[in-house]
């Protein structure tokens, strides 16, 4: 047997809050066939605008362009994307400018750098709980403590929650992360009244605001909220002054293969956020840039259109299907958009063990809700994914996952 | 006049470290028409293999994979082109396997990477006096000291270099970091003596090394040297019991615009580095990795012998030039590969200065070597890199600025 090398004790202190997640772990062994799965919460593939991004990567490797998109670019982002999405921002009620505009891998990186420019080892994170498990793994190397966002049913004063965070560590509270809209995991939507609150806590504690709207134009049905950063912008004047960090993608409405997202936030904020992209990978390849543009600029509303037809089918299918199988002491929410249904079960029922036996026997997977919580609490609950099984799958998975928690 | 959100009070500490590069800032102005620019050390455009690209991303968006291509993907990265690495790290001499593979966004991403991963504030990482600007950059936001390591001229012992990162803050020396071959800015090439050194040394203070191999194969002559990974395995018997972890780029060879690169490294480290892989950006998008895979495959060695004898050529140039123009007082290094020339002018000349009048004077730019120091030193030195103009732009650009160093 052969030596191997052992570095942790050589690791950074932060290493010990940079943790597998159990959940992550168990979805790769999830894609066995014959399972349904209601796990993942990725976009269906079927939507995906393929002949679009054949055409623009073939316009990209055009003669001419060809050794700008294979060459290394500007951290900040290519300038024609930047510029589609400031019109875009725009038509959300966010007058900016392109240095408001940050291009990022994904919204998950633009949580990482987040995380990474505000939080020293002991400062708080407000989020709800529960809230995305992404965010929480991005946030948690920075070693935060957490404590808990309740817009819709009661923060705590900001004296309240300003005192906890010094009370451990001396630390202050930093930020605010939410997902307004069919929010990871729950599929709920923060009211006006809800975010209005959020905006007027942030403003008392004098944070930041991190909305995430990373499902927000999957609305299937009711009138569009305000975003958090247009509502702030309404308050206070400009995008300069406001207080809300926008993270955008395209991940949920064109394509996630091409790891582009967007931060709008105020233009100091981004000068710091580039050189945080420029020490972290330099920039995001030129070429999925180019293409992204074109599928944005030729495809955005006919695509929205498309995913919001789709999922909604998918969710009402599964509604149904809830309506129809679960017994009582099950409920769940109703989205008016996005990927996901939360159900909460009867209080002795641990959702980690259901898993196990309803991979088993039932054939049907999902996620155990406690992944969703920086505390130790939700063992009853599940998130539901209707974004990749078909309505004839969502209704026999949720029949035969109704049948074992019955049982 | 509107009011701007000051964030900077709420900032981590850490981004007092993170510093706006005043080099690259300035190279974004030395783009003017007219100048002869020595900054850059980007690889030249003309060399890119487009008309392969084009056929990869036409092949990766087929029915049948373009659903995988436009999806999310495993963090490790695309399972075929880590075989493919696996392969190419054999024949450096590096038996490994898939899973001492992971696939980062450039080794940017790498160092970013391992600096989170191993530096806790205070602790050292030990670095060359000249080093890489962007590992600098990376290293510096987890708030490190550093210590000066000198492979080639006499390292300080292991207990001075203990003793010296115990003295200020109690920290450990984390790692030391080390560009090998041709280095970015020096152009030197660490011997094998010097190689055997550097082991012995960190295998006395029981650290890690990390090496980053960006211009290791774009050897113009002479024999190739073991890497320190391939070396420190004939020492050590395996990949898992290693020291050393070795960055790898695709970047120099074949195009950095995919922003692809690997790291390469006992399997256990691996895992810890594919979490923070998973927290950090999910994954590298797939469709530029499977593009990769097939540009890796069909054209590495042809690429590289090609990228050779383009180099090769504009060295022999500027080293021609700077023989036949430089005033006595001024040396350079002889670089058997790479992009780079180091060059030390006389002690009184601050070369920031030097830049100004040479931009506003010869049209010629460079970068003054200051930015690769850790400390505040080297004013006298510059670095020029000959990847981007043609021959007879170098011999004229250098006929220019020797003028200028002499007057």
């Amino acid at each position: 047997m052969q030596l191997q090398a052992d570095w942790e004790p050589r690791y950074a202190r932060r290493a010990e809050r940079m943790r597998a997640s159990e959940i992550r772990e168990l979805l790769k062994l999830l894609d066995e066939p014959g399972i349904i799965s209601f796990a993942g919460g990725i976009p269906d593939p079927a939507l995906f605008p393929v002949e679009t991004a054949r055409e623009a990567y073939a316009a990209a490797l055009a003669d001419g362009v060809a050794g700008q998109a294979l060459q290394y670019s500007v951290s900040e982002g290519y300038l024609p994307l930047r510029e589609w999405i400031v019109g875009h921002m725009g038509r959300l009620g966010v007058p900016c400018e392109t240095d408001n505009i940050l291009i990022t891998s994904g919204s998950q990186q633009a949580l990482e750098f987040l995380g990474r420019l505000l939080l020293t080892a002991g400062d708080t994170a407000l989020v709800t709980a529960p809230t995305y498990l992404g965010a929480l793994q991005a946030f948690s190397a920075y070693e935060p403590r957490y404590d808990e966002l309740r817009p819709e049913h009661g923060n705590r004063t900001p004296d309240a929650y300003r005192r906890a965070a010094a009370a451990e560590q001396g630390g202050d509270v930093k930020f605010a992360y939410v997902v307004p809209d069919f929010a990871n995991p729950t599929g709920e939507t923060l009211s006006l009244a809800g975010r209005t609150r959020l905006l007027d806590l942030a403003t008392d504690l004098g944070i930041p605001i991190l909305e995430d709207t990373a499902y927000a134009a999957l609305r299937f049905e009711g009138e569009p909220l305000a975003s958090l950063q247009a509502l702030d912008i309404a308050r206070i004047g400009s995008i300069d002054a406001t207080r809300v960090i926008y993270c955008g993608t395209f991940s949920k409405t064109l394509t996630p293969g091409l790891r582009t997202g967007w931060i709008c936030a105020g233009r100091a904020l981004i000068r710091r956020l580039v050189l945080i992209k420029q020490m972290s990978d330099l920039n995001s390849a030129a070429i999925n840039q180019m293409v992204m543009h074109r599928l944005a600029s030729t495809q955005y509303p006919a695509q929205v259109a498309k995913a919001i037809e789709h999922y909604r089918r998918r969710r009402d299918a599964m509604l149904a299907a809830l309506e129809r199988h679960m017994p009582s002491g099950v409920t769940w929410t109703r989205p008016e958009g996005g990927l996901f249904i939360w159900l909460t079960l009867p209080a002795h029922i641990d959702t980690r063990a259901l898993l196990q036996r309803s991979v088993a026997e039932a054939r049907v997977a999902f996620v155990p809700g406690a992944a969703f919580f920086a505390g130790d609490t939700g063992h009853n609950t599940i998130r539901l994914s209707y974004s990749l099984p078909g309505e004839a799958e969502i209704a026999q998975g949720i029949e035969r996952l109704a049948a074992l928690v019955k049982a």
